[in-house]
């Protein structure tokens, strides 16, 4: 089983490494960015478990260790 | 439009921070866990640009600064 996990920061969490990065694209001259918001992408491979284990493992490894819910929201799609 | 990039290790290369969460994640007790690589999960805004032009600006984005392409790869998509 592979997972894809998306760890966002919550909006109105000020993301200072997004500000970072639209600064350095506007002195590269892409004015046309807005708003940019940095998060992480986690890839996981699981062995030994069927899908709606993998789902619920995966949620509870969110809720633990991947993403720090207080100021991070997740999403994660599990596929074969 | 929005973008949504995604940033990972190129295969081969020593993801030193994913072994350290594969090694927390086993601590935790998610043995079932073989492998993670964790990259970057990048969010834009672009304004006042057609779709195809913002994807030809993210694209040119990732190569100059969003990702380090010697050592990680890069995939995005656009939407409006």
């Amino acid at each position: 089983m592979n997972a894809k996990v998306y760890v966002t920061l919550k909006t109105g969490v000020l993301d200072s490494q997004g500000k970072a990065v639209k600064h350095s694209l506007e002195t590269l001259n892409f004015k046309e960015v807005t708003d940019v918001r940095i998060g992480k992408f986690i890839e996981l491979k699981l062995e030994g478990v069927t899908k709606s284990e993998a789902e619920k493992h995966v949620k509870a490894m969110c809720e633990k260790l991947l993403a720090n819910t207080v100021i991070e929201s997740y999403k994660f799609e599990v596929s074969e």
